[in-house]
């Protein structure tokens, strides 16, 4: 009998029916992604000037922008979504909004060398790429125009990266998107009727029944949620509320980039390299969600082949229990 | 300058930026749909014995059921992601809430010949495919389990078709998906400020401001929605406010079949025979939507490679303006 749960978030029904596939292995068909070409590759040391003028970047022995020396470097997307000069130009059109396409859209080289995978890097070097994303939001979030920042990463083709050499990408937004405004909704509303965190619930819950856990250390949890979905579907939540990833501690930075190496290492262990996506959910810019939003990272590996039914209907079926992902994904060894 | 413009019915704000592509020819790498082999497909006219025992066929010449004479064939799924028997069983677990995956999932074969496409079959053909969508609708209405009747279509491979013989898909869930309870709430908020229907709002304006028009008659327009997710997406609604597909008229039956072909027409000829999916929205079953809801179908040819990331933010980049494809779409010689 196929499952049909509830995500307590943002209130959607999921079908789970594993009649259909199930074993990590009926995923193998898809190709493990991997690195084969340097040639001219825009974020390899030595072709700085191939990307705009960078924005950001460490290294390790100080030395010039824009030549090499760097370990990350964050540069303006050469094909931006959004542009950041200019007015908002909020306006009518006749019962319809619009207005400028005002923003930024960055793109983070988490790492000089061409090989890399974000899943292959020390834990230390992970923490500096997660410093890079902190250091972009705290710069971003000074222009009153930007309601919300979003980070995120495509990692192989099939997860839309057009770029092999490993990234990530921040666009900062005049607007918050639908997909974090229902979350936020649903907490609200938690909150309001139980003076408790939605997603700090969900966490005690978790590690009470323990079956969904994949990894945990001091501060963080990586789990497969309950109503999940795509199969291997991760979240990483911290433990202790927070609802602003920027304003993180120091720790908490350096156990982040230990959990979350170790989540991409047990998705490639179980699912052979796969492409994936993640995506950061943290508090919109000037909302006072502090009380009942949950910052989080959603971690999704592109094994289905789904198309844009799912776009249209917010109806998901998955072939696999997050339990069994999350025993799975536990008993890996990495 | 980028557009950023706002979806009236769910709030969701995308990004218009043209930069990036915009020709129908930039689309033109992906594969046209094909249908190659007949060999063994379960849904050919003598392989009746290869599909669940049909619920429901249309016989020009009478005949029995589950063999040949057919032109359209109702079936259950062979792979159901959901059961037909069995109790709801709704139950808590710890916070979360479950139920048993109860539901119907049928298959709509809409031609008995492998070879024909819907676009290419005559509108009177394709109105029996949407008299079939009705006939199961009203029948599936009576069980008291349903909350929700979802009809689709995916059609070519990088839509998430599985088999190539035409066909659509019918859902009977015992839950509403979370997109359109969205449309409801953007209707319902917009009836009791108003007291108009939002989508009449939209028919309205758009037949005055003409340039989103791909196609129109006596009962039904389509157009390019003002903000949409995906280039040369295309929304078909009836002009006069209904809520209930199923309980349409008659000749607009007719006349639907006509527009629906002629969209087809048009995205083929504009698209090279693109992949597509198409989604039918029409009210809940038990709800009274009846003054505020106004049911549609959405259109979406499958043209860019983008991947889990809009799923994790509902945050979507268009790189074709709608008055530009419904241009091309509407000036198309078909």
């Amino acid at each position: 009998m196929p499952d049909l749960r509830r995500d307590p978030i943002v209130g959607r029904w999921v079908i789970i029916s594993t009649d259909r596939a199930g074993r990590p292995h009926d995923f193998a068909h898809f190709e493990p992604v991997q690195t084969t070409s340097t040639t001219l590759c825009p974020f390899c040391p030595g072709q700085e000037h191939l990307t705009p003028k960078e924005i950001l970047a460490y290294r390790p022995q100080a030395g010039e922008p824009n030549l090499p020396g760097w370990t990350v470097r964050v540069v303006p997307n050469k094909f931006p979504a959004l542009q950041v000069e200019g007015e908002m130009g909020r306006e009518a059109v006749g019962m319809y909004d619009r207005m400028n396409g005002i923003g930024a859209h960055e793109v983070i080289i988490e790492t000089h060398d061409h090989k890399d995978m974000l899943a292959d890097l020390p834990p230390k070097r992970i923490e500096d790429v997660l410093w890079a994303y902190r250091d972009r939001i705290v710069d971003l979030k000074r222009d009153q125009r930007f309601r919300y920042i979003l980070v995120f990463k495509n990692h192989g083709q099939a997860a839309g990266a057009t770029l092999e050499h490993t990234h990530s990408q921040l666009i900062a937004l005049p607007v918050t998107p639908t997909s974090v405004l229902a979350e936020i909704d649903g907490c609200r509303t938690h909150y309001q009727q139980k003076e408790r965190c939605l997603y700090c619930d969900i966490i005690r819950q978790e590690i009470s029944d323990a079956e969904r856990i994949v990894a945990d250390n001091q501060e963080f949890i990586c789990l497969t949620p309950f109503a999940p979905r795509f199969p291997f579907e991760m979240w990483i939540l911290p433990k202790r509320h927070a609802a602003y990833f920027e304003e993180s501690q120091k720790t908490q930075f350096e156990l982040l980039a230990r959990i979350l190496s170790e989540a991409l290492r047990r998705m490639d262990k179980v699912l052979t390299h796969p492409a994936y996506n993640f995506v950061l959910h943290s508090s919109p810019l000037h909302e006072k969600t502090g009380e009942f939003y949950h910052w989080h990272i959603e971690l999704i590996p592109k094994l289905t082949q789904v198309a844009g039914f799912e776009w249209g209907t917010g109806f998901y079926i998955n072939p696999v229990t997050p339990e069994e992902a999350a025993k799975f994904l536990r008993e890996a060894e990495i």
